[in-house]
């Protein structure tokens, strides 16, 4: 990429509180880094938006030929949804907004006329309603892009994800050697592409004390073969560790990552010490995609309370991964 | 109880940090609560210890008959091991002479002779050599006390588990309703018991975002049912909450306790914010019993560099407990 980054901004659900986070972040242009914003949306959204907040953001349309941008605010508008929706409320319409505004900053971003993308809540339950069939932003990509991998960026903690929204049960299944030499090779190769330095991979066990030798549990065979492997291929992974010790090992260090085995494993800790700043990040992707560490928080969108920092950061680091 | 408390003290396994911490923590009697400590161990190995750290305790025996001591250091020598151990290497030996320090402990305090014991950390392995079946004391002692709940305790955060030393795979199968029930009555009156202040229990779920509504794992069913049984007999128990947000919710709240349903959901959390001073307790005893949080620390033992911090929160807790 030549010129100043093109960051595409999915709006997220009209009912939660993504087109708040939207215009509060993009109104606060001295805490982003320079570079072309483009809003995936709805026009009237944002307009609401802006007049419940009392402002106006500088809008210029996109022109999505343009192979560069100047540093700005510009709008891609989707005229969706068509009807009215509720603040708070999820429905099928917001599900199916949510859906086209995130659809469409893919399209753009692998048609390469922006480098990243950054989406705003969807509501699960709201894409239910909508006949959706992905549980979230990372299924939809994930089957495009199989070597997809949620993983989740802050200061303190860095973490990415064998797996995610499934039942803990199901999740258990899918420690298998193959499995995760799949899964380090594809996490090894999307750090190589994006990481502007290196990584040193520490590998969760599963099990109570990783195992103990085979006294609680047997799947930490599996992980040992499978780091052993990537390990002789020269990839730099270690483990399989304590769950419970090697998070703290990794903490503060920022040139470690922990890879989990399952969505709790890795969250837990994450959210405990990045609740405010983590941000959420599919590797894996010939495209940068970020996005706040939170959900739609359909209980205070009324309210207009609504924290940009999660979002905040997740811009930075687009525009920090697609620098 | 009148009086001071009368607090029993094991060495651990003589190879490990335990006879180190224990000698550490006793000399720094400015940093300990007023009581009578009895050290339940060898005085072959504690004398070793004293003099590889240059100082002497001023030890007198212990008169176990005696209804009330003055404050101080006492031993009950139990002249084991019979041979040598060696720093940082597990044995029949050791395991078999911390066995024996920790069964006279808990016999005593049966009998009423000491209110609280603290145990300096044992070698699961060793024990093993010993051909000894418990994987610790908790499991020893859950043998006599089924009501026996391992817990942990902090500044920041308390967790209590409904499962410890056991595969994940085999954790998860006992997150049903009858086994919560039962859970729950026990933690609440071993803390009523024990607490000096109420406590009010958020439960974790067991599946990402605690399931969403039965879209990822049905264990939660189970817990509401069981949450809802017990909070309609007034117990102070909520949930099941996203197991990746109730740590954060109960973080810094003297009043809360989390309920965790597995090994290593309370434990990352709990050795991410309070490593150096976590205290491991049992709840659901007819004592008090804590111990520090790590482990016999093999590698470190011939250095003699441990910290006896977690062991001096250890006992500083039993001696509020038994107040």
């Amino acid at each position: 990429m030549t010129g100043i980054p093109r960051i595409g901004i999915t709006l997220g659900d009209p009912a939660g509180i993504g087109p708040e986070i939207v215009v509060k972040a993009l109104s606060r242009s001295s805490q982003l880094p320079r570079a072309a914003y483009i809003i995936f949306g709805s026009g009237r959204v944002l307009e609401d938006e802006q007049k419940a907040q009392g402002l106006t953001l500088p809008l210029r349309p996109f022109l999505r030929e343009a192979s560069a941008l100047p540093a700005g605010l510009y709008l891609d508008d989707l005229a969706y949804p068509q009807a009215e929706t509720v603040k708070g409320r999820p429905s099928a319409e917001g599900g199916k907004a949510s859906f086209l505004y995130f659809q469409k900053a893919v399209e753009e971003a692998e048609k390469k006329n922006v480098e990243a993308i950054v989406t705003a809540p969807i509501s699960k339950q709201a894409w239910g309603m909508a006949g959706l069939r992905w549980r979230g932003h990372t299924e939809y990509l994930t089957q495009s892009y199989p070597e997809a991998i949620m993983a989740f960026w802050s200061e303190p903690l860095k973490v990415a994800l064998l797996s995610h929204h499934i039942p803990l049960r199901e999740a258990l299944l899918l420690v298998t050697e193959a499995n995760l030499e799949r899964f380090f090779w594809a996490l090894s190769r999307s750090l190589d592409r994006a990481a502007s330095r290196p990584f040193h991979i520490l590998v969760s066990g599963l099990n109570p004390h990783a195992g103990e030798n085979g006294l609680m549990g047997r799947e930490e065979e599996e992980i040992e073969q499978a780091v052993r492997k990537v390990k002789a291929a020269g990839l730099p992974f270690d483990g399989p560790f304590p769950p419970d010790t090697v998070f703290r090992k990794a903490l503060g260090r920022k040139d470690i990552l922990v890879a989990a085995l399952y969505h709790d494993q890795g969250l837990i800790p994450f959210k405990l010490v990045a609740f405010e700043t983590g941000v959420n990040v599919t590797l894996g992707l010939p495209f940068v995609r970020t996005s706040p560490d939170h959900g739609t928080a359909f209980d205070i969108a009324p309210l207009r309370t609504a924290d940009p920092g999660s979002l905040i950061q997740a811009v930075r680091l687009a525009a920090e991964r697609s620098a």
